[in-house]
């Protein structure tokens, strides 16, 4: 019963608004007609879930304890709070405490845990383009917009209030990038270079790219998420991600309704539940963690790249040909419930198949051809 | 002057002695006849190591001092003593605490720090050949005895006593791995299976494996390993790598080369120093890493393989025919200072090489012919 509410803060968006510098603006829709991906504010769903939580579940929630130990066998966390420290003793704790969790670090010194953390070479700043002033958008709100250059974009997404929240994910160091750009000039030279528009948009950009932080972007992959059957990781904490498929709350999500369904399945027996979650979710946080970073490249190179826009384009006359039988990856991730390992998998099978249809001279013509459908049947 | 000190606590080990599951015995050589590698015991190595850094040096050892916190940013340094906590302050920290390095702990939740760490499958266990009654060796003392039983192996290094340190390297988890061998009944099966030998030579093997510890073996992979010029880490703290090369304490030692001429170089003047020492040895931490990895299979599998020892064979022809443009990739890590990437690159060139000379028939009639040369040549 919950979707109905988040509904009401989720803003639709029905595709990618791509910015070229010269002003040019296309729409790439991301599905059918009705499909579209949301824009919501973290903390508007944040406080929604709570609030829910409490209301309908009689959650019981604790704000300022900072967890700063574990003691995994023992089951012992230690909280700090404004009153000073806290223990908390469990038989089974669940770690949904994020990229840099207290669970996962405990975890990090038992035998045999595998774990990585891999930042990317870009960092991002966030920058904001305030409402009209009788409240309205600036620029088309059911869609996200993107402004791609190739090894940096600039990005933004509606909010409730008619404002846009805009990202630039750009280099963090290197000839051009975020420790280039030390003056207001180099600031202003850039944008004017690469982001005509956003200058307009934001009138106070070189305010705002000074005095905002510049932060960095890590995926952390690990495994056992589970220690002896009394810990367990869920979430970003098991498997953060980069946000380029928007698919980071999601996959969290994903993990509660695999658990769920575990715990209803196995009687909440959790030498049962524990290890078929973990084996479950390990390969699709994977392949999550391998899309999301493909997509960045998608995002800021290929969406102004004429071959992908053309691959795209014969994407569609595949689905619409097999619509029982082809369904295109990013759909896949965003508008089913396929798994992501699947996603992955397809995607590349598919995209060799697009490769192969893509050198077909009037493939419109020849597209109903028997060699031509045996080509896509050999994919499907 | 180390080296004849350290020289004299030394056993050279000349090359392989492979055994067979029959009883079978053969002698693959290192390299050529004067090259050796050498077996020493660590405590030995790191008391005669320590006495002459008081010695010569002047070092000041502190024991029992364990590192429990490091402030990057004040380079604090907390240390737990019998006498209770002490701290440290310094300009400049170098981490040399090994692969649960304490400092790397620290460096870990800086922005933007890459980390890892990768656990093999396989556990090991020590286990002990005693020396015979009057003090001599029960096998040939200059060799390195492997039982290679494809996906896992016993191995045996001999020590100044007269005895040798056998290794089990065994898979941890499976259907035939420590954990399936249960009882002393599953123990001797399995050693009269697969190392009937070592029932004679260890005749009180089952106490050994029941009572001697099973351990893990992990990759450490991070970086940047300097901070802000006032910490570095260096050695395993930097790089732990698996055994099976017998390289990692080798390339601490080369860290400590490259650190000690670019000191020369730069006249001590840290900010020129620290960059270019991570920046040189990075690359050559990541080779070994993976060349100690490689040679895991080669010990435990190829060495009993007919293809690879023919290959070996070939590869002695072309060392013999060029002396002075190829070195077998075992010889350019082992008995040169030739860096690790370029072991590793070169190595899988010759590979290819070799392969193809393999399928050459009569190669030896037709090894001086211009064709064969000109196939060589190619890859040098």
């Amino acid at each position: 019963g919950l979707e109905d509410e988040i509904r009401k803060i989720a803003i639709p968006m029905r595709g990618r608004m791509v910015h070229a510098v010269d002003g040019n603006v296309s729409f790439q829709p991301y599905g059918k007609d009705d499909e579209a991906i949301y824009s919501v504010s973290r903390g508007g769903i944040n406080m929604k879930l709570m609030d829910l939580a409490e209301q309908q579940e009689g959650v019981q929630l604790y704000f300022n304890h900072r967890c700063d130990h574990v003691d995994l066998e023992k089951g012992l966390m230690t909280f700090e709070t404004t009153a000073g420290k806290t223990e908390i003793q469990s038989d089974l704790i669940f770690g949904a405490d994020g990229a840099f969790s207290a669970l996962r670090h405990a975890m990090q010194f038992t035998d045999r845990f595998d774990y990585s953390q891999t930042y990317i070479e870009h960092s991002y700043k966030e920058l904001c383009i305030e409402a009209n002033a009788d409240g309205s958008f600036k620029m088309e709100k059911n869609a996200l917009h993107i402004w791609p250059r190739k090894n940096f974009m600039l990005i933004a997404l509606p909010n409730l209030d008619g404002s846009f929240t805009c990202t630039l994910f750009f280099q963090f160091g290197g000839p051009l990038s975020f420790t280039s750009i030390k003056t207001e000039s180099d600031c202003e030279n850039f944008f004017k270079t690469y982001f005509p528009e956003a200058i307009e948009l934001i009138p106070e950009y070189k305010q705002q790219f000074f005095s905002n932080p510049t932060s960095s972007l890590h995926t952390v992959r690990c495994y056992p998420w589970v220690y002896k059957n009394k810990a367990a990781l869920i979430g970003d904490a098991a498997h953060a991600i980069v946000p380029f498929f928007g698919q980071g709350m999601n996959c969290g999500f994903e993990d509660c309704t695999v658990l769920n369904e575990l715990m209803t399945n196995y009687n909440e027996n959790w030498d049962e539940v524990l290890p078929r979650f973990q084996q479950m979710r390990k390969p699709n946080a994977d392949a999550i963690a391998e899309l999301a970073l493909n997509n960045f490249i998608e995002m800021r190179d290929l969406v102004a790249d004429p071959v992908f826009l053309r691959k795209k384009q014969i994407e569609k006359m595949v689905a619409k040909k097999f619509p029982d039988r082809f369904i295109p990856p990013y759909s896949m991730v965003s508008f089913n419930h396929i798994p992501y390992s699947e996603a992955l998998s397809k995607g590349s099978r598919y995209e060799e198949m697009l490769s192969r249809l893509y050198e077909i001279e009037n493939l419109e013509n020849v597209f109903d051809s028997e060699a031509v459908q045996q080509i896509i049947e050999s994919y499907l």
